[in-house]
């Protein structure tokens, strides 16, 4: 007993029951469907549960941009869904496609691939209007640190002096970035630490944006592929660029970089983990929304670092990118009237999903947030690390 | 042509030409015998030749003992020794031999069996003494925190409140420590942070030892092993005692830990560590000096604790063991003369050895000395660290 409203939506009359497999999936994780609490899953089509049965957390997505359902804090829904330890409390195929590709999906397929965003309403690849409104003025598309931080602007500026402290930057210095993005971290470096900074992306826009916003520095920003880098620099570092090396490239890195460095300099890597080691990509998610795309474990770096690398300092702040992620989807939100026209409803489903599942992510802890502190066993004394930025 | 001195020596008349293989076994780490640096090995007694061909880094120790050579910088001489990339430069059984047992001899022939002291002139049981001549005043026999310290005394006392102040310690709090060795950790946490504690330990005399020390404080000390604790605890903690779990344990060590730790806690490692994994211990090592004994790899560790607990915070700060290690030395030919008539010639012999050879394993960075912070997925928030105590 259904009709179809004006939208296209299937609607129930009276009363329909959701399957019991989807009520038992996700009632360890006191989630309901139609419940009364704010996290609870609102369905407005019950196609969602055909979704969901046939394609997992990939129908759960396609749905939630179709508008099938809603949640009033999605952000909580999905640390609900991920927080469960789910190899206790869930069994079966069902749980690594929900939880697993869960995030896969939305971490990477807006990350990564300009081509996924050709999903949106008017197939407009995605302006940096959008990263404008959403990042801070630094453009950091990455995890900020919030330890003494009132806000994104404040949290992503700590960041970028804590990895320069790190870094231990003086004056004259040699720096290269593995990954540059739009040069956030490059000016940072150079403004207040004197240093010379050699930047590498595989991205033509972003070398020209990066170029742009680095005009009259002594900044370089080179398009080439990690393992094509020459030269000897005092000091590496990589931010938010290892989740695209590949398990299988991981050892090839990390022997890149030691190659580019001085015997007495520091690499710094900052990169989202995952608490458990996450064996092989689903075929479609690595076909068609991310190629090569890998969260490292804790234990595939130290593997990969193994006679390399000595560890000198790993610090975890996870918890932060939660933060992050919140304070992006406020700005995105914020100024969604002015972009509207340009990318329509779905869009604004398709970036709220993504923002919130990753929330879920952090603040579950199945994501971590690390950085790394690497030298060669020819580097002098004990290395001092810090924490707070005073 | 050689002859025999009156303490038994054996001399070469005129030159004696030690053997090839020997010579360019120790010419990599530009070491020499019979050379002019102060590093370089003073040949007493051409039998030290046949020693090292038979017996590698164990008959060198022996010879040493016997007085069969000398180093005026023994501490170079192994840092020179352990800096080599052995597996590219040197080749063959002999590297290992002499690289590798050079170092699991000294550093658990001493620390770990009181019977390997019988070794000594007369055959006395190391007391005491040695240890209170050595140690600081809170009697640490683990690596203390140089950045900041003047001397052993501050080095010791910065370290125990650096792990006070990482596990964040509040009144009143539960605090478990495995192997609670003489009970300094656990006075300054009740004397300090205000907190109870249960101490951990499998020897009756440090439990004595311990118990003595901690008199009039809320401290319990207890004989047992690590997998028979019961109870829960806020904090928990174990400084200097993974080194004797055992690969093939370590797993159910931190799942004892996560057992005993409440959802909230915060469990805080400090340990040796290895900065390559180590497969297999030789077998007479393993059979006679140091049953068990293994030092943890990062990917040992990373690989033990994945699902188990997550890692917050990884500090490496493995050179301060250098310091440490010639602390306890001059400390120890200090107060020599008033200990010389209890142990005799041969047991100085020893102990100068153990201590040099432990500070060239650290100073050439196979050593790490590593505390690790590690949660529960149900901790709530970022974990904050610390790495300068003000």
């Amino acid at each position: 007993m259904a009709f179809v409203d004006s939208r296209g939506l299937h609607h129930a009359r009276g009363h329909f029951n959701p399957p019991k497999a989807l009520v038992d999936l996700i009632a360890p994780a006191d989630v309901r469907f139609n419940g009364h609490r704010p996290w609870d899953i609102q369905v407005h089509d019950e196609a969602l549960y055909q979704r969901v049965l046939s394609s997992g957390s990939l129908g759960l997505g396609e749905a939630y941009v179709d508008g099938f359902w809603d949640s009033d804090q999605l952000d909580v829904l999905f640390y609900r869904f991920m927080r469960v330890e789910t190899d206790k409390k869930l069994a079966g195929w069902f749980k690594l496609r929900l939880f697993g590709e869960l995030i896969r999906q939305s971490l990477f397929n807006l990350q990564s691939s300009r081509h996924a965003f050709k999903v949106g309403e008017h197939h407009y690849d995605i302006g940096n209007d959008i990263f404008e409104a959403m990042l801070d003025s630094t453009m950091s598309y990455s995890c900020g640190y919030w330890e003494h931080a009132r806000d994104l602007e404040e949290a992503q500026r700590h960041k970028l002096d804590l990895i320069c402290r790190k870094l231990k930057l003086k004056p004259g210095e040699r720096l290269l970035e593995i990954g540059c993005g739009w040069g956030g971290l490059m000016r940072h470096a150079v403004e207040r630490y004197g240093v010379e900074v050699v930047g590498i992306t595989v991205s033509k826009e972003q070398q020209k944006l990066a170029q742009a916003r680095c005009e009259g520095l002594p900044v370089s920003v080179e398009l080439k592929d990690y393992r094509d880098i020459t030269g000897e620099y005092d000091k590496a570092v990589s931010v938010g660029m290892f989740e695209h090396v590949g398990q299988k490239n991981y050892r090839t890195y990390f022997e890149a970089v030691r190659r580019l460095l001085a015997d007495d300099g520091i690499f710094l890597l900052h990169t989202i983990g995952n608490h458990k080691t996450n064996k092989g990509l689903d075929p479609w998610i690595d076909k068609y929304i991310f190629p090569n795309g890998k969260l490292p474990s804790a234990r595939e770096i130290t593997q990969a670092v193994e006679g390399c690398f000595l560890i000198e300092d790993w610090h975890n702040f996870g918890p932060d990118y939660d933060h992050t992620l919140m304070a992006w989807w406020r700005n995105f939100d914020q100024a969604w009237p002015r972009l509207e026209s340009r990318y329509g409803k779905r869009f604004y489903r398709m970036w709220k999903y993504y923002l919130h599942t990753c929330a879920g992510f952090f603040r579950s802890r199945q994501g971590q947030l690390w950085q790394l502190v690497l030298t060669k066993r020819s580097y002098p004394g004990t290395y001092r690390s810090i924490r707070s930025l005073s």
